[in-house]
């Protein structure tokens, strides 16, 4: 009986562990030792760490359409499916030599991987992690294969993706995973460098390394084939030093405008998102990486490349005034919002360690320890378009 | 040991039962039977159905922040929070006599209540159900007491709702719940008798039954007051028949454009929301009740009151024509979009089932037999403002 006992208790406390709804859940990746923190927003609390899960540098995460199950992509082509519920490793796959970002499609059965080496999109099952499609970036006469960046997710179980050497989108249509239709733009502008789509899945917009200016596809109207928006935009003839490229995935929309990280220039510029021509300029502190909108569209959060990492500043989207600075420590890589906005997650990653801020008060709610943090990434993701 | 077994099978049982991701759930109202089924939008299944939930006519759901919960609201002043991984009632409490709606604060510990008798809202701990606050909606000389409608979540744990009788908007601040302040907005207009918030936590319009037009805050401006605009909106001058009054927090948004029911006319109105004034109408089958737009704002999907309540139009918001017609039954009351719209669900009361359709094929997927369906809601409105 007394066996018995222990045995049930033993039931107990797993059973225990592992009942509990997944809305309020997220992941910290910790880029040094291969590990990510399963978290929660409720009590801003670490539930758990995740080991043994390869090279995380530039890692990000999509979520399974139950927010049970986290998909972690790795630079080093690993692809692991972590179950929030008891933190173990479902499946795991070492799929490339070199990859960068993934998607989930609409319908949440699908994950697919961008690929360095060899060039390429594959596709797997989002249950199994089998291999459903694979998808080369080949070009050019000599069928060369190309980087693939800014892969994104798009209604109709579309994948869209942009072909670094090669110059083109594709729009990658797993509507039947048995067929895979690929539609490509060719000549889209020289070196696209990363993409984003709009959270309606509507735009899909790639930055261009090669030149000034930024791709534009309007998936709506895709016959009207892509076109080049924002001249001002990109590296351009100034060549000033640019010490980290902003991140694209990270533009804030508020209203019509886009706050988007100006190139090397101490500035964010606002896009007016009806015509896609440039509405302003607001000085900030250095060289801006994610410029990110709380939920409601009322603040735009930006952090900063070196020497100025140490920095976030906080734009109010309607007077278009700095309103607050922070200086959480060094390295304040990411910023991950809680789904409707009251407080946010912030990656500092030479103090070890993530905060949590209220965005009314600005005061520090939390601070939990964590192994050279970067990407955070909360469940809220799974039901959203284009993450 | 045998009778170890037995119980350590039990606990098996369930806990397999409790464990899994709370994201791809929803709640079916059953309007004639008192209960509630718990559905999953992964395979389309019905889990579990929750009785004993008194009178659920006119019932409407919010859902914690970690999606465990669902708070249902009852047209008798009943106040359920069922608990979705179990199927238990987790706490109840009738907590007055007739009731309309309710909402949960930002951060998720708060559940507001709009009452008709005894006129107001009280406020209530996500938590235990205890209670908070009890703001009485008082007004005149007299200090009578008014229905409350459109009571709604905004950013800084505001709710904000609309006194019938009165014709006032009230903001109630629980940022501080030991303190509720409420700020009045008098002479708003005559008898508003629904209201909505847009999805940003900016806008809140109330639609006038007394007068025509409608009265719009602007939650970043208040200073600025109540302002009446969309004089032609409303019963006005015409005194045209209305079989049901069209649901406010159905407004769809595309766009600039946001796609509202006329009242008592077999139109779909498109407003700009860039100044608040019509911008053309669109033929429909009948009296619009609810316009909803699919997450990506691509198709809007319309129903109606009687005799035309057996059908379902859908439009699609670049070319604004009617691009395809369902008839799925007799008493089609509700809609709700899965969080990345490829499937929409919709009751079918007079048929006793609901129905699961595929929104780009227009290919009707599931049915799940259930008693006189009404309200559908998913988990994913847990990370949203304002529903």
């Amino acid at each position: 009986m007394k066996r018995c006992l222990l045995f049930v208790a033993l039931l107990i406390s797993a059973s225990t562990l592992q009942a509990r709804g997944t809305g309020d859940l997220g992941v910290l990746i910790e880029r040094a030792s291969s590990s990510v923190q399963i978290v929660e927003t409720s009590n801003n609390t670490s539930l758990k760490r995740v080991a043994g899960l390869g090279d995380l540098s530039h890692a990000s995460v999509v979520y399974s359409r139950d927010a049970r199950y986290a998909y972690v992509f790795g630079r080093d082509g690993g692809l692991s499916k972590v179950d929030l519920l008891d933190g173990s490793i479902a499946a795991r796959r070492l799929q490339s030599g070199n990859s960068i970002g993934g998607a989930i499609s609409q319908d949440g059965r699908l994950i697919a991987v961008s690929n360095y080496d060899p060039g390429g999109v594959r596709v797997f099952d989002a249950h199994s992690l089998e291999p459903v499609a694979d998808i080369p970036a080949t070009y050019g006469d000599d069928r060369a294969r190309s980087k693939v960046i800014g892969l994104v997710d798009a209604p109709d179980d579309r994948f869209v993706f942009a072909l670094w050497d090669a110059g083109e989108i594709w729009v990658l249509d797993m509507s039947d995973r048995d067929r895979p239709q690929v539609t490509r733009y060719r000549n889209i502008g020289r070196q696209p460098y990363d993409a984003l789509i709009t959270g309606d899945g509507r735009y899909y917009i790639a930055g261009l390394f090669g030149e000034d200016g930024m791709a534009l596809l309007d998936l709506w109207n895709p016959d009207r084939g892509v076109r080049r928006i924002l001249s001002g935009y990109g590296r351009g003839e100034q060549k000033l030093p640019v010490y980290k490229m902003p991140h694209l995935e990270g533009w804030a929309v508020a209203g019509n405008y886009a706050f988007v990280p100006a190139i090397g220039r101490h500035e964010v510029l606002l896009i007016d998102m009806q015509n896609w021509t440039e509405a302003g300029r607001i000085a900030v502190h250095g060289q801006p990486i994610f410029v990110m909108a709380r939920p409601d569209g009322r603040q735009v959060w930006v952090n900063f490349a070196l020497p100025d990492n140490d920095t976030i500043e906080v734009i109010d989207t309607q007077s278009l005034e700095i309103v607050h600075r922070l200086r959480p420590g060094k390295g304040v890589l990411h910023m991950e919002f809680e789904p409707r906005g009251e407080e946010v997650w912030l990656s500092v990653r030479d103090e070890n360690r993530v905060e949590v801020y209220d965005t009314r008060s600005f005061e520090r709610k939390a601070a939990i320890p964590a192994s050279k943090p970067s990407g955070i990434f909360f469940t809220a993701r799974a039901h959203r378009i284009g993450l």
